[in-house]
């Protein structure tokens, strides 16, 4: 019996309160209205957002809420003028939308698209209303414009993509968030070139991602930047040349900048913050070469947090910029990454450290905090 | 009698004290050694940079120096091995060498120079030891490799440019900083394009050479924002399209970000920071379009003073940079900008309020306090 135009009843995370477990329950999703996509999701791991937003400190996070943004799984129904994607195509949810029309996607400068912006961060649908609710009949509200942590979703049509049905959804979803941000801040924010310096502060599923772009480019250097010794061996194994680890291997009087300034004869070509620390964020400037270096800021700080230097490091040619989503075209782009991947160039399922079934996803949240977690990616059939 | 190859006993402006008028007194001035050239300074003008080292501020300034970088003059001879100018060449001297050799120079991406860095930063020329000396024998710094607040000065070749000899020196002579600085900052650094929005938080002879730069471009807004009303017919006469002052033209509970980003529904493409202050180079970075606005600082902060933001500011597209001498390469380039100079594209000689003799460079002092001084030029020959 066909589910087309009817609401449909499955299981899903919610959550109900800031700093409390997700509820796994039943919800009821309804159909696709013009310009929606039904997504049935058979992959979802957790990233470091959705437990920003659970945790209550996102100013912006809103409760009740079907939280999860890095999933894929396969069209089940679309709305009235629907036409990028059909029943039965794979796709990855995009928290990054793409309408190809608005100033932002036409200025060919940027990949924040402002189409459904104002409502994604409402955490409501373009027309102002929700598709879930629960069975007490309340609302629940989407997130990022995603909402993968049910078995059903429904997001914009500019907020998904059609892959390559050979690419295994467990491993694609990656690209939804944590693997494209990085891959994309190397190849497309800073655009590294054969021979340049590159300098990664983190690395977790981001920072190791950009570890990859930097290798692909050709980087003579690739430094990594942790405070857990455990990150060592994963770095070499995407790709890096050398490793520091600020709380062992500085010297008196040493600080990470000037360590860094000493090993590449006057900085890097390009640094990254995927951290989230304003501190660090600063250092990587810093640790820029006078002249050119840039520095990206990938990591998420926490709310109200600041950055600051001096404006001698930006005269003297040094260049602070950010990236969101990798600077990625979800819809333009995402085709070329699912390529990149498939001819074994980008590594994905390296990342995948922990699997688990979706009712689990509580331990996914824990897994989080935990220094051996790269990814846990959620089955959500079981 | 020909002076080559002798010590030329001369008039010179020293600064023996921070805090204290300088003293015009006769000097001595040695003869060039190889790669120097000694300059018979025809026109200096007086820069903001010359009176922040006088006051004491300036925490690298040292004293007794003679100070100035914004000159015009003639060669009077040349040290060995001096093969890019020769006697009787008019030239401006560059406080941003270019030795076309080091890693910057052939990095094709800035145009700072690390050939003199070292040396010219504590005052001496590249061999460590000073031409300048008072007549009761005791050494005088040089500044910024240029000195010139004297009728001779010793500067390294890759200090000095040659210019076209029917460009009049006591116009050229703002080419050595304040007019090259702004116009190189929209030109070169900013590379503004048809049709871009442009703001300039500053309008002294820096920010009006922005705004003839984005001009020139064909920018299709250049909004100057000055506290100085006395500004805003200046603005106008050199291109400016709007002209803002925050201390009057703000309405309740607007913002000078607020109202710039309505003004251009959504930010603006390039900002430029002309005035120094922290707090308005903040203002400028936030005034920028979300997804492309680039903003520039080039205003010097005083010591110690630092820039801040919000890191969501850079993660959504921002770009903070800086530029210094207007990003010019000054033997390269320096031909270009007195041809569009010749050819009335680049104004200068609007930016000389006040001219004065050299003696009574001390009142050209005063004059950079008052709203309506541009640039003093001093005549060296009084
Ligand atoms: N801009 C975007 O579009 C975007 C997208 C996804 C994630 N993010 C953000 O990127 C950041 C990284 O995400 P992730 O999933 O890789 O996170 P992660 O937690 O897996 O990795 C962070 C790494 O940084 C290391 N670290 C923490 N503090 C450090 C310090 N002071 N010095 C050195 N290393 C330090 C940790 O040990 C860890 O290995 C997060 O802040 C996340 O919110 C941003
Ligand atoms: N980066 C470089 O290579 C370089 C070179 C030359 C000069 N500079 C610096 O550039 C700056 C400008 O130089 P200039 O010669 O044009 O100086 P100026 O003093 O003639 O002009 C500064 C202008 O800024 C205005 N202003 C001051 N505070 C303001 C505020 N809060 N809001 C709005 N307007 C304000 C003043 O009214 C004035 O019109 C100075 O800081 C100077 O040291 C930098
Ligand atoms: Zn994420
Ligand atoms: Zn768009
Ligand atoms: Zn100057
Ligand atoms: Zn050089």
């Amino acid at each position: 019996m066909s589910t087309v135009g009817k609401a449909i009843t499955c299981t899903a995370a919610v959550a109900y309160e800031a700093g409390k477990p997700l509820t796994v329950e039943e919800i009821i999703v309804d159909p696709p209205k013009a310009h929606e996509v039904r997504i049935k999701v058979e992959y979802t791991a957790v990233c470091h957002t959705d437990a920003y937003t659970l945790s209550g400190k996102d100013p912006e996070g809103a409760f009740p809420s079907v939280l999860g943004h890095e999933g894929a799984g396969i069209v089940e129904s679309v709305g009235e003028g629907v036409t990028n994607v059909k029943p039965g195509d794979h796709v990855i949810a995009l928290y990054t939308a793409e309408c190809m029309k608005c100033k932002f996607c036409k200025s060919g400068k940027t990949n924040l698209c402002g189409a459904v912006r104002a409502t994604q961060g409402k955490g409501v649908m373009p027309d102002g209303t929700v598709r879930f609710h629960n069975k007490k009949g309340e609302d629940l509200l989407h997130f990022m414009g995603c909402s993968t942590f049910s078995q059903y979703t429904v997001v914009a049509d500019v907020s998904v993509v059609a892959i390559d049905p050979k690419a295994p959804m467990d491993r694609a979803c990656l690209l939804g968030c944590g693997v494209t941000t990085g891959y994309g801040a190397a190849i497309k924010t800073a655009n590294v070139q054969k021979g340049d310096t590159v300098a990664v502060f983190g690395a977790g599923t981001v920072g190791l991602s950009i570890v990859q772009g930097a290798k692909v480019r050709g980087a003579s250097r690739i430094i990594v930047i942790d405070l857990n010794q455990g990150k060592k061996d994963w770095s070499f194994q995407f790709g890096a040349t050398d490793f520091v680890n600020p709380s062992t291997d500085l010297k008196e009087g040493e600080t990470i900048v000037s360590k860094l300034i000493e090993m590449t004869d006057g900085g890097l070509d390009f640094t990254f913050d995927c951290t989230g620390n304003v501190h660090v964020m600063r250092d990587a400037l810093e640790a820029c070469h006078k002249g050119w270096g840039q520095s990206i800021i990938i990591g998420v700080a926490a709310a109200g947090e600041e950055i600051s230097t001096r404006p001698f490091q930006l005269v003297t040619g040094r260049v602070w910029k950010g990236s969101a989503f990798g600077g990625i075209k979800g819809r333009s782009d995402m085709g070329g990454l699912i390529s990149d991947y498939m001819n074994g160039k980008l590594k994905v399922d390296e990342f995948v450290t922990h699997e688990r079934k979706f009712t689990d996803i509580n331990e996914a949240f824990e897994d989080l905090h935990h220094g051996d977690c790269l990814r846990t990616v959620l089955d959500l059939s079981k």
